[in-house]
């Protein structure tokens, strides 16, 4: 033995790979769930196994849910005129925190990319097309980040819908909540002032 | 549906509970395995599920081990004569990484504290005293932490030891490899000067 019996250090190399953990944390982590074997192991390993078998992909709007269609493509609340899109499912779930916007969401899966290869056939483009026909959306929102390849995906998709009669909108960009404009960047800064706001 | 469905959001709460995890990294955590479900979940509840069946406290010094003797206390090679007293498992993993150390461990399972109600008989005290007699210890090491408890502890188990044909031993403190003199607190540095020596 090197440093923990094998089960143990591969469980430790294993939880180090995870984003956000190193070997320092996950041994401190894998210490912390062997000594607490029923309280934390345990019920970790039940939730896990839930998730492992019931999450999928929702078929309409790219949403990772436990059912086929997730519960805000099926929640007759959620307003179908207005379809929000972006870039990955954390995305979706920052816009739900939010707590403001009621109607529905489309997962690109990505944002189109010379650098990785990433292309509109790789991002479900196409898709969303399809359900602003199909579904007669008015208006969608591209909620996609504020750096060149979001920037150059949203203009693609403004392209893709152009001949439809739907409004393409994008989120408003300029100084963040709690913002101080010396710790700001000159390019919000800039952005901010040329979509200034009578008071 | 508030942010996530139930069972994705329970395994999020459970795991924000985890040492070094908040909600945040929590989210990506679940996101990032959900997402890559046979390169990461799957395995990742192969191998915790494995250390939840075997992982055992070794009888003999209270390290963590899957066997009911640790590999340290049946490896022939390390040297029966020599004890190092641990406050924890992590410190033993710790002393192990640093790979200088041959002899044989004692877990106490924590440290004497007055405030935290730990008595002596809360720790692997008594243990120790026996296996000093019973295996004919020569030397016992204190790698305890140099705080309020952690010297009480070492203070309490010399005084356990007094009795027996045993040299009782502490780490050395001083000043840590690439130690800054200027970013050392004023204890350090006494400690360091009082214990000074020839060049």
């Amino acid at each position: 033995m090197d440093r923990a019996p094998n089960e143990i250090e591969a469980l430790i190399a294993q939880v180090a790979r995870l984003p956000g953990l190193g070997p320092r944390s996950a041994r401190r982590l894998v210490l912390h769930l062997i000594q607490r074997r029923d309280q934390s192991l345990r019920p970790l390993l039940a939730a896990l196994d839930r998730v492992a078998q019931s999450a999928q992909t929702c078929t309409t709007c790219g949403n990772i849910s436990t059912l086929p269609v997730c519960e805000i493509c099926i929640n007759p609340k959620r307003a179908t005129a207005e379809i929000c899109v972006v870039e990955d499912v954390a995305d979706l779930w920052a816009m739900e925190r939010g707590g403001i916007f009621g109607g529905r969401y489309h997962v690109l899966g990505g944002t189109l990319s010379a650098l990785d290869a990433v292309g509109p056939e790789d991002l479900r483009i196409p898709e969303l097309v399809a359900r602003v026909q199909a579904e007669g959306a008015r208006e969608v929102i591209l909620a996609l980040a504020a750096t060149v390849d979001g920037q150059t995906t949203a203009h693609y998709i403004a392209d893709a819908l152009a001949g439809l009669d739907v409004q393409v909108t994008a989120l408003a960009q300029g100084v963040p909540m709690g913002g101080e404009l010396d710790y700001l960047d000159d390019g919000t800064i800039g952005a901010a002032l040329r979509a200034r706001k009578a008071v």
